[in-house]
């Protein structure tokens, strides 16, 4: 039993870019020879979130649209007063999806659906390079 | 320090049923002997979620209304461009939510409240079977 | 590899309350001596969650309204004909939320960004003392 420690680093466009980071996971995976485990996958960072979701074009506009109504960008946010900038939307968005998705691997293959794909969702107004830790504990 | 791999299978309803798999993910550990560790629950596919709530029928009907507000029905989806199908909704709703949870267990009893049960919540338009993945990580 | 087990306990104040509990996680992960691994930290209840948010008062103000919007204390809720309390809409803001937050730890540091701190956010009607658990699951 071991843990392998990897950081990805991309960049992303924010306003609700979503980068498919499935692949990269399964390489550290492959990487480390684990092939028992479950992969933490977090962002350091308080406006990008995890999740997974099917990634194909329609969705990448139904999914930023549906948090857009939770949180709007025509709206006051007491955040913008604290340090004069823009992105209270981004906080809410991120706060509420959360930081991380943590997923199990099995006979070296991280587990999802064929229709699932795991991604970054960058919440900031502006593009950013960003860096998502991948934590693994695991056994041969 | 080990790791346990088991899966559930059942079918389930659609349009926001949801399972209580609170006794099967403790009998899973019981099975695996283990005492000490966290149990990861994830479901492969894009149309579910698991999360943790108090199984009563009232709050059976208050979380799914409240999810088909930011998710609702009768709502233009780009997603049903892309298949012709009709479950961009589920979609929604089950990225916003995430597919895992992550519950730490403790001296052989998985950690959860009186009134709180880990539940499985099927997002999807029809009937569907599935598959709920447990990957155990802990000591005996 | 081993597990270590601890407890939070603090008392919160209800209707969206939040504490940050980064520096206490940080706590378990230094008393343990694990340096590689990951924190599962979980609440047993119903009515809180974790995650994480840029901890300052206008986040403290705005990501609450966010959350009051989709779950509005004016409403009618099935579940308080269950059990004749209030509380409904802090069930559903839990979970929507879910009950729990794993974090990669590294070199002895729990992973974090700068303006990223680690939250409880109790939801429920009523000052409540409240418990957190942390699993660590790790390598020194």
């Amino acid at each position: 039993m071991t843990t392998y420690y990897e950081e990805l680093h991309f960049s992303s466009a924010g306003e609700n870019d979503m980068k498919d980071i499935t692949d990269r996971i399964q390489q550290v995976i492959t990487q480390s020879q684990l092939t028992e485990g479950i992969a933490c996958v977090f962002v350091p960072g308080s406006t990008g979130s995890l999740t997974t979701i099917e990634f194909e074009p329609g969705l990448q506009k139904d999914f930023p649209e549906a948090l857009n109504e939770i949180a709007p960008k025509n709206k006051y946010y007491a955040h913008h007063e604290t340090w004069h900038d823009d992105n209270g939307r981004s906080h809410v968005k991120a706060s509420l999806m959360g930081p991380s998705v943590t997923i199990p691997f099995h006979e070296g293959k991280l587990i999802h659906g064929t229709w699932q794909q795991i991604i970054f969702i960058d919440f900031d107004t502006r593009p950013r390079n960003r860096r998502v830790i991948v934590q693994l504990i695991g056994e041969k």
